[in-house]
């Protein structure tokens, strides 16, 4: 159906694609690296990797620049899983066999709800359009916007709509934010792993690097959950970059986290921020997943609620192919430098429409949407964590988002990204999509992201294919009691 | 009503903004040309320049890479006019004494034709969404493109729909192309007066520069119409880079052109793309008008009737506000790698949708839309072509876009860019805004372009205005038989 692979919006990298976490330096080819060895500055960033080296070099085209190159190679290279799932797709009637996708992070419990909203619907070359069809959101839906983040992330003050941007996602956001902020070969803190497509949204366009906060599973005795951040860990990233001459602009965080689930408690969030200030670094926080909060008990807090920031946040509808993606930021230069790079992530009038009725609709999103998408969310979860639980995998989450940070170490051989690799590979020849923790820059193989924001039906037929793979594997788990879990904070069975 | 200054997709440059002749090394801002010297690759374009130097310095930010500032620096320096005319909007009932939109390039005449088309609106959070919600646009809406495409553009052969990639708008292709073809600092080739707004489009995000060929209005020997592109002016001004050290990458060509409303033949359009092949350049064909030709006897071809090359083209219904292009190219290289960053430049899918199901409906957009649209285009022309005879103001026309060339070159005191800009302030002040000739580098100063794409009462009402600040001036036209137009190739009164 497609000649050219197509791209989801989130958690766009199951398998180790470009931004996984080999060298670069050993690992793309002849070609690419020619390419990128004639601009100094447009190095490429140094977690990218992976793929077939061979496959890189050919991609080099005369016809390209060293970055059109460079841009075609990450497109060329990434997500296998995503073109095998798209050429086979499971359907339940016309293609029984298909792909189940347990990959994209995408909330496909709720499509009926919101297809259900009583609303009115516009002209469509007429109304939505307004006097003025801007390239830049207008202002009604940047009121909508601030309202809706003042009640929703709880700010201590009204936000303002003047700091609110508004562009087609995400991915356009951050790619915004690192041109503004920092010149070609500047970088960004991250912790490790992390949604791996922002690997590309700040080095596609605007040449800026990442440079990884590594966690690990290991519960030392100052912290005191897996995969925690914490300041000393970001204090040694920040010292190594510096020692390696990387300049680094800014901060990256994602709360709730992608893909552990992990939420960052308020004392945790100023810890971050004050090493911030000290720095003089920017912060950017995602808040993709705060309306996917399922657990009440979790504690979220937004960073709103705490002090403003610059921070890209997304409103959530789990609806990727919307491209609805809003900045608050109380840093006016900021929000007029990225406002001025919306004529290339317009929004078209008609979604900004679609998206103020949606907003305004305080009523049926706190009545109807959310306690439904709560209950849905959390029932799927209770699912697919008994069934991990029936296997004896360890996993974590905290109660928020569409997936659960599942560690199958113990089914690896050996412990190596290339039999992380071969797992995720069997996994997709028994029908059912997963993201490797390659994928995330996870620096122990043998975790996975699975997904289970998705119907019933499906949840069963994919748990059903993992649990086909997982036991066609020699080792047996050992000890089902030892079922790691945070979610909310208990040790569920 | 906005904070944030808003942006029109067409035509955004009415006055002398950042896009304007002014040589920028003279003229920047020490705060600007700081920032620009930190990088050597990152120069400013040669022909950006204007606004207030003052401003510019201070718009420099600690906040803010040099980019950032520069792109900031487009933005605040940028669109008096449009800030002045978005905060006094005319309005027939509301506010009549406002300001008349005669700059904006964008077809008020036949909303109420779109609004009123039979269609079948998608359940908006259902049908639209299909099984894959990818950023780039699905394979069937690329086909209708590919028919769409064939069809209007006369191709020889039927066109590829694996060829076609669309984007949110042609800012977005200018920008992406620019990246994937030119290293920063390279450049492209543009005749000149140009649609201002392309020098922000391949900078901004690509760092990439213009090299202007200039056009003048004097008709000698060789050339047989004002402003007349030809080879040899092509030749020069790709020799004078060549000497100033300048990596030309390839050479654009609007047509209908913005804002001269030229056409090219189909033996002048061979005649540049063998130049562009002699000196191996890509040649990008802006064909956005294409289907605003309202004199059938103007004689377009579309150069997808010719051959195949790396081209953008807008699907055309004057609605900026949709956020809608493609580009057609048989250069699988340049698709992919501009493809590859569609999740920056994604549409809706209800947009998707929407558009499909437009371009699918053959049967309106011939025996309905195209034919209203013209005959209106052709009234709006035929009444201000004809208060443009009245005054005695010679201009430029071929019958095709939404907009008149019109020389008011003896409304100057005297033929400096300064006096231009002074007139236009006069236009402003009598609530009229109208787009000079310098937004456009034009090199001559004294043009002006006049949109006319416009419901009645308000031409009539900006004509109205435009004629008061003409006959201010002491200079009465001295010969109204001396109307220059081009309408078909016929003189006019």
């Amino acid at each position: 159906m497609f000649t050219l692979p197509q791209k989801e919006s989130k958690a766009p990298t199951t398998c180790p694609g470009p931004a996984s976490t080999q060298d670069l330096d050993s690992n793309h080819g002849d070609g690419l690296e020619r390419e990128c060895s004639r601009k100094p500055d447009w190095k490429l960033p140094e977690f990218c990797g992976g793929g077939d080296p061979t496959a890189t070099a050919s991609s080099g085209s005369s016809h390209l620049s060293s970055r059109g190159s460079i841009i075609k190679w990450f497109w060329d290279s990434a997500e296998e899983g995503y073109r095998t799932y798209h050429m086979d797709e499971y359907d339940e009637d016309k293609n029984p066999s298909g792909i189940i996708n347990m990959g994209t992070s995408e909330n496909k419990l709720c499509f009926d709800l919101l297809s259900r909203r009583p609303r009115t619907m516009p002209r469509v070359w007429g109304r939505w359009r307004g006097p003025c069809p801007s390239l830049c959101p207008n202002f009604s839906l940047r009121e909508e916007v601030a309202r809706f983040l003042s009640f929703y992330c709880k700010s201590p003050a009204p936000l303002k709509p003047e700091n609110v941007v508004v562009l087609n996602g995400c991915a356009s956001l951050f790619s915004a934010l690192a041109t503004v902020l920092c010149e070609v070969g500047e970088a960004f803190l991250i912790p490790a792993p992390y949604y791996g497509a922002i690997t590309q949204h700040v080095y596609l366009y605007g040449g800026v690097r990442l440079v990884c906060v590594y966690l690990d599973s290991e519960v030392t005795g100052l912290d005191t959950r897996p995969f925690q951040l914490t300041v000393e860990k970001l204090e040694m990233a920040l010292q190594r970059a510096n020692f390696e001459g990387v300049k680094v602009k800014g901060l990256i965080l994602i709360n709730p986290q992608n893909p552990l689930g992990d939420i960052y408690s308020p004392g945790e969030l100023r810890d971050y921020l004050e090493f911030a200030k000290r720095h003089k670094l920017h912060v950017m926080v995602d808040e993709v997943y705060m309306l996917s909060v399922f657990e009440k008990s979790a504690g979220y807090h937004s960073v709103l609620s705490l002090e403003g920031r610059v921070e890209p946040a997304s409103c959530d509808f789990g609806m990727s192919g919307l491209r609805f993606g809003t900045l608050y930021t109380e840093n006016r230069d900021v929000a007029t430098a990225v406002a001025s790079l919306c004529r290339y992530h317009g929004l078209s009038g008609l979604v900004q429409y679609q998206m103020a009725q949606l907003l305004r609709d305080r009523d049926w999103i706190n009545h109807v949407y959310l306690p439904e998408n709560h209950a849905r969310l959390k029932a799927a979860y209770t699912y697919v964590s008994g069934e991990l639980r029936a296997l004896g995998i360890p996993f974590l989450s905290r109660g928020a988002g569409f997936f659960i940070w599942v560690d199958l170490r113990k089914y690896l051989p050996e412990a190596t990204f290339k039999e992380e690799m071969l797992l995720w590979r069997r996994f997709l020849d028994n029908k059912v999509l997963l993201s490797c923790g390659k994928a995330f820059q996870c620096k122990e193989p043998g975790w996975f992201r699975l997904v289970f924001s998705d119907k019933a039906h499906r949840l069963c037929l994919g748990m059903q294919r993992v649990r086909q793979v997982l036991e066609a594997k020699s080792q047996v788990p050992d000890d089902p009691a030892s079922c790691q879990s945070q979610e909310s904070g208990n040790q569920r069975r």
